[in-house]
């Protein structure tokens, strides 16, 4: 069961994008795997891909597309990754992108390819392209909770979520959908995500808001430390809204909109960790008084990474030895561990290089038990501070993962 | 249940080291958890001890007293790390230590302390040193089985293994024991190993066989890549075989000693993996033709740390996706992904970027299934080759640390 997780409701649709959802039949059960985003032109878009180096065919054609034009298109299915598939992968690929092309007379350049879903069967084309016809009819504004629902793999609900802002006297919306649940790290978690906005943008500024946005929030979580093949991230703005184009990147404009984008992407990237396999526990891990910010995410994973810790954490046992060994295996150098203070939500279980005085097993065993905790660790050697995101080790992790093929 | 492995049977003696083992309710339930060695004067002494910052009092108390002179016994506890556990467990381990040092007339100095088991909690200083004067009384040549049991904590079967060699017309002893099962990953795994052999070497030829023998050995493993507070190493020479004295880095006699060494290393590690909590499978993964040493090791511990290869070793399921995907994070700069191959045992998985023509499900399936599995991955890119081992990801590991404090 998803932790703390809501169906989405009251989406807002996206002047300049449309969306549709069907089913081709890739999975065996009756379910929507196949959907369409149809981008409007003079739209700004930008993108970022895994980096695992077997990065799935998908992955290859549309990073190669963006270097030659932009997008008008995102064709994407659930239920096959294409990935692991060599070159019949990537004539795979381009056979269904052709196919959309010829129909909407568009360049096959201009569409990108996303898939998601088991490594190294080949992609169902035939099916896929008798599909694509009724894919293209179905298009409408209205659509992002269709689109959210048929890319999902082991995902137990959609995810997706909208906000308003105001620039000036004009209503700007932003919407976003995303799936993930398992195979998920840093750079890019198993997961797809497509965020729009009618918002007026430079490329340079939606850039920036991109990787601002991506470094807290999907690069930011941890379910079982396996970075997928098929990562995406998509972020567009179709530029209807009537309101001055945002080109500073000081501007107040500039912050308004990427603090709402970086809020998005935060609370997506967290719906993948609250619907993380076998997830019965959210836990947020905050390394504050870092010297810097890679000694602060180091700490964070490694804790956030360590079967024994997590699996304290299913169990709801405050074992805080197992969180001073995992922290003790974080790459910083010349620590003092007498200044490190470790808090389970508000309780204090280590100070002064033991079991803190003020702690007792009760305590920690209440704290444990919630179903969202957060795991506070104070270095005490700097000012940086980092958050990351991620789950406990249960039974049912090992039973999704060891009794299904995903 | 262990892998392949058998209670340890025929240990030799080693002359000029006595050992005895004693029960001292640091358990609830009634077992050896006090072990004592006595080394003789004039031994040739070389250790190793865990990076974890975090280490525990009798590391720092060990690693203090060898700076200052040549230890004569080692005093061992299970049932308790004496980890975390600040400035009183300094003074609890010099307790234990003053307590041996003055009933055998040596100096503190001369007495290394260890301890394994739960982080937290303090030493039970008392009931230890009750124990202490008959565990002195009970020291004799042919303990080495009772320490290996003592030593215990989670391990399901004691690990001890000997050998003999000659050197010239003379015969050398070599005997080993360890104990580990969890929080087991390089740089010395969660576990404690005392080797001793009557060998006459000088002191650089001990440390140089200890380097060589750690990196082929205990540093090659890792059952949930979590490294413990109290992972030590102690490398004995008792110099009482009749023998001239190995001096020289490249001698016949020097190579000898070396590879017997490594190979008892080798099995004790090896033993460790094998009895690794919940584990099912014993899998060693190959890595071939790196660049360098580094990327082979990056490559096979990507592989072996994945959840979700190791639940689908557990499932026995030929998911090879799961494995190029974690091989795809491991960081191994500008590879070319064609040249590579993997093969699991003789079935050849994955070849020319895809799914290996001669590759069926069945026969995936049937090395799959197997309790002990090499799976080899060749990258074509260069002389280097790495091993290490590992085991799946079972129910039960979840099961024994989810539901046991540990």
């Amino acid at each position: 069961m998803p932790i703390g997780l809501e169906q989405p409701k009251s989406l807002l649709n996206i002047k300049g994008i449309r969306l549709s959802a069907c089913s081709a039949g890739i999975y065996d059960k009756k379910r929507d795997d196949l959907a369409l985003i149809e981008i409007c032109k003079d739209s700004i878009v930008t993108t970022a891909f895994t980096k695992n180096i077997f990065c799935a065919a998908p992955v290859k054609i549309s990073k190669n597309n963006l270097t030659k034009t932009s997008p008008l298109y995102c064709l994407i299915n659930s239920g096959n990754a294409n990935a692991g598939t060599g070159k019949t992968g990537l004539s795979n690929a381009k056979a269904i992108c052709k196919e959309l092309a010829n129909i909407v007379s568009c360049s096959e350049d201009e569409i990108l390819p996303f898939s998601t879903g088991v490594i190294g069967e080949d992609l169902p084309v035939e099916k896929i392209k008798k599909t694509i016809p009724d894919l293209i009819k179905k298009l409408s504004d209205d659509s992002w909770l269709s689109a959210a629902k048929a890319i999902m793999t082991t995902d137990t609900i959609p995810k997706a979520i909208s906000d308003q802002i105001k620039i000036g006297d004009t209503t700007i919306n932003i919407t976003g959908i995303t799936k993930g649940s398992g195979m998920i790290k840093p750079n890019m978690a198993t997961m797809l995500s497509f965020i729009a906005t009618d918002a007026r943008v430079t490329k340079d500024v939606l850039e920036r808001i991109k990787l601002n946005a991506l470094s807290k929030s999907f690069n930011r979580i941890t379910v079982d430390g396996d970075t997928s093949t098929n990562d995406s991230f998509i972020l567009i703005a179709t530029s209807k809204a009537k309101t001055p184009i945002i080109d500073k990147l000081d501007s107040n404009e500039f912050l308004i909109l990427e603090n709402a984008i970086m809020n998005i992407c935060k609370k997506l990237a967290q719906a993948i960790v609250r619907d993380g396999e076998g997830a019965n526990k959210f836990i947020s891990i905050q390394v504050d008084g870092g010297a810097n910010e890679s000694e602060c995410l180091s700490a964070a994973y490694t804790i956030a990474e360590s079967p024994l810790v997590k699996t304290a954490f299913t169990a709801s046992d405050p074992n805080w030895g197992r969180i001073i060994a995992a922290l003790g295996n974080a790459k910083i150098p010349n620590i003092d561990t007498k200044k490190i203070r470790i808090h389970i939500n508000d309780v204090c279980i280590f100070d002064d290089d033991k079991r803190s005085d003020t702690y007792s097993e009760e305590s920690g065993q209440r704290e444990m038990s919630k179903e969202e905790i957060i795991l506070k660790v104070e270095l005490n050697r700097g000012d940086y501070s980092e958050e990351i995101w991620t789950t406990d080790l249960s039974h049912d992790y090992i039973k999704i993962n060891a009794e299904y093929r995903s």
